[in-house]
């Protein structure tokens, strides 16, 4: 006989039952092939006394064995393990049946790795990517309606599965946000509400792209957006950009010798380096995708940061050819974690967006997005864009204030008229690595600059992000870079 | 000069201010082509009379859309439009850019649009697909959770964006979860935590499938599934499905002349007929998958109902070569607006997972997930799954009984071991289309079983979903069915 009393472990205190652990026990030993095909096992008054459970538990034990069909009992003989089940050889094969050759992504959670490193917990500061500060969000009002939303959508009692296009009372207050904040004219058929901007990349790469296919994106780019795009296998074509943007006419001759698919762009603050695209580009780009029947993948996550002038209106507001899919964010306004965003396309295309988005992940959280519709119609959405893009531009002045007196000979950059970071090129002899380590080591967490860097773009630069910190934060932090450079 | 007065239209109650609709209006001409390149604007006094505002506000228009470098000011001469913006030609072209092959999906939010359908939203009854009854999940408590969370989060300046993988601490506590209830043995690594099963079916299909490639599934299968494998352009093989599940010999069959690269099964409680897979098959298909190298992803998104022995333990507790991906959900056991679900594999898998879940939509609700994770630890979870499999049991009981006395004549089925929904037959002589129709006249929705039909399943059935009524409902609804039929 085996010896049971060490095979088989209870634990009193669990929240399984006896009897169940004891028939997992078993179980167990049979996949494992301890236990062989036709072995007799103890008698129920034999295990008992064993493993130390009352008889009555062992009985029950081999009952549920014998049920899941993995025993039988033969009258006068007592219980047997099943006779036709088939062998498991006891062979270790280290290798299994995964291919991982997809597992090839460029950037693994690269921040969020960052910010939950042990050494970074005990950090106080951190110079992110551009986040914006978590603490001037409405989270209090947005949680209210959360709460009351779930009182009121649980009263209904089917209305279960919400639409993969998203609440229809948050695309209506999307439809007017849009319409009011940046003249693009879209009906709730236009709109899907997604996960945040990652999510509209994502499914707009899926629908529009194919493994011939081309797709146009500026050098250097959002390294997501190049992740989404390499994942259906597309090839990227690179677009200098210089200070007006995306080099359009470098696009104009392209077109000439290649078929092209797509453009990505993000015409109002590039990343990472925070340029506007001018007027005569964005025509000019309109024109090209009406007369190369390209489409154009208009990607606006940051339209509600701008200091000095009045934002330009985003590409789909004069589109009217519909190449345009424009992608937006509030995550980047309220919370990252908050994940809520949109989709503005030709219904058609939302329709075949909606369609992949179920396949996906079927729907996105009906309760979160009718809070934010109400947070919407209440205003509190635009009360909080107007008090926070007032403190964002104080910190703006302040950072790039202290990077103009104080890192003259470190970093160059140009002061942004939006966003919530500073494209900070740094001396060639300043290595990033290092100044990152050794930041850390102070209690402030920088970054190394390698997200910007792709197989053409090697700049000694990155993105320096002054929303999430206070001005009392924003100096310490710059003066413990100053120490580490 | 244009009529400025009725194209350029301003609304004083709207939240934009005044010069910045005009500004925009401006670009609208100028983009539509009714304004041409160096073409003159009104000065402003004659622009202020004509649409009847402020002269500051007119020149405050014209200095933003000079600073926006859609218009020029010329010294003693006047503002005009900027004289390099490329022509656009008003030529409507109707066709656009997009490509919506890829837009055949088969099944649109199906259950979604019908119960969002307004003669839907009249009625008071539904017999859905096997739905949970919202109104029995702890929402309160979760909700109290998550403003908790809110709270402490929040207070934490920079933890903005969190793991791809899910929340460290619902990770840990699926961990627990899964070893208590069911002899999984995964450690956080192991895990990631998705939106729900659909989410893990999905990153699944993308990982492991490519074009050429074929993955079994059963016949019928459940249409999301399909969908989410057809969207990679891998072939699907159909296996039968008889009263022990799967049909695994028939699976041997065919790897005796084709390479299969995955096998999609729901060995508990097999969607859409209920049935469970038997012990043998269970070990058979393991020894195949190691055998043959191919993929299980197993889905068991019904492990918690389970009414009458002790549910089967899964294919992933019993492997061990690791060729089981295991798919789970808390959606169905709450409510499936929270989109909390779970999949186990190896920790390489599982990164790649992460990598790509990143790409679709960065991360999930880091504070419902943490809030989830309270409840599973305070053991809140466990008690709403006893109570409400308890309230189930019951419901189950009570719809099977009124359809075996009073349905026999019209529906043939098995009283289902799990799950929230009875697989039904119908006979022949009915009409489910009209069937559906007449209830729907009596104030009750149940589908048409076009759901579970597929190129070679043609069954007259559909499952009758008795979870999400109670007991008085039921009752209610199946007359109303009896009357139609």
């Amino acid at each position: 006989m085996l010896p049971y009393k060490s095979l088989i472990q209870i634990d009193r205190h669990a929240s399984v039952a006896l009897h169940v652990q004891v028939c997992n026990s078993f179980i167990s030993l049979i996949t494992k092939g301890t236990l062989l095909p036709s072995e007799a096992l103890p008698s129920s008054r034999i295990l008992a006394e064993l493993i130390g459970i009352n008889r009555n538990t062992a009985k029950l034990a081999y009952e549920e064995l014998i049920s899941q069909g993995w025993a039988e009992s033969i009258e006068r003989k007592g219980v047997f393990v099943l006779s036709n089940l088939p062998i498991l050889e006891k062979i270790a094969l280290p290798k299994n049946a995964f291919d991982t050759s997809h597992s090839a992504f460029s950037w693994t959670n690269h921040f969020a790795k960052a910010v939950l490193s042990k050494s970074l917990q005990k950090t106080k500061l951190a110079i992110d990517d551009g986040f914006p500060d978590v603490r001037l969000a409405p989270v209090d009002e947005l949680m209210r309606e959360y709460r009351s939303m779930a009182r009121k959508f649980y009263g209904k009692g089917f209305l279960k599965y919400g639409s993969a296009k998203g609440s229809e009372k948050l695309r209506a207050a999307i439809s007017r946000y849009l319409s009011d904040t940046r003249g693009v004219t879209a009906s709730s058929d236009h709109i899907l509400v997604t996960k945040g901007s990652q999510m509209g990349i994502y499914l707009a790469a899926q629908l529009l792209l194919s493994p011939a296919d081309t797709i146009a994106v500026g050098n250097s780019n959002y390294r997501l957006a190049d992740d989404a795009f390499r994942h259906t296998n597309a090839a990227l074509l690179r677009i200098p950009v210089d200070d007006s943007g995306m080099d359009i006419d470098y696009l104009e001759k392209a077109l000439q010798h290649q078929k092209i698919k797509a453009v990505y762009v993000i015409p109002h603050h590039h990343l990472p380096t925070t340029v506007t695209l001018n007027s005569e580009r964005r025509l000019k780009l309109l024109a090209l995708a009406r007369e190369h029947r390209f489409a154009i993948i208009e990607d606006d996550y940051d339209f509600d940061f701008h200091y000095n002038n009045k934002p330009y209106l985003p590409l789909a507001s004069i589109d009217h050819h519909q190449n345009v899919i424009y992608i937006g964010s509030i995550s980047k306004t309220f919370a990252p974690a908050l994940r809520i965003g949109f989709m503005v396309g030709p219904p058609v295309f939302i329709e075949a967006a909606a369609a992949l988005r179920e396949l996906i992940d079927r729907q996105g959280d009906t309760l979160m997005e009718e809070a934010f519709a109400v947070m919407f119609d209440d205003g509190e959405v635009d009360r909080h864009f107007r008090k926070s893009l007032k403190i964002y531009k104080q910190r703006r002045n302040l950072f790039c204030e202290v990077l103009r007196t104080s890192f003259a000979d470190a970093i160059s950059f140009k002061t942004p008229e939006g966003g919530l970071a500073v494209w900070s090129t740094f001396d060639k002899k300043i290595d990033l690595q290092k100044m990152s380590d050794a930041a850390l080591q102070h209690g402030l967490f920088i970054d190394n600059g390698d997200f910007y860097k792709n197989e053409s773009f090697s700049t000694n630069a990155m993105r320096m992000g002054f929303a999430s910190l206070d001005e009392d934060e924003i100096i310490r932090a710059l003066e413990i870079l100053r120490k580490t450079i």
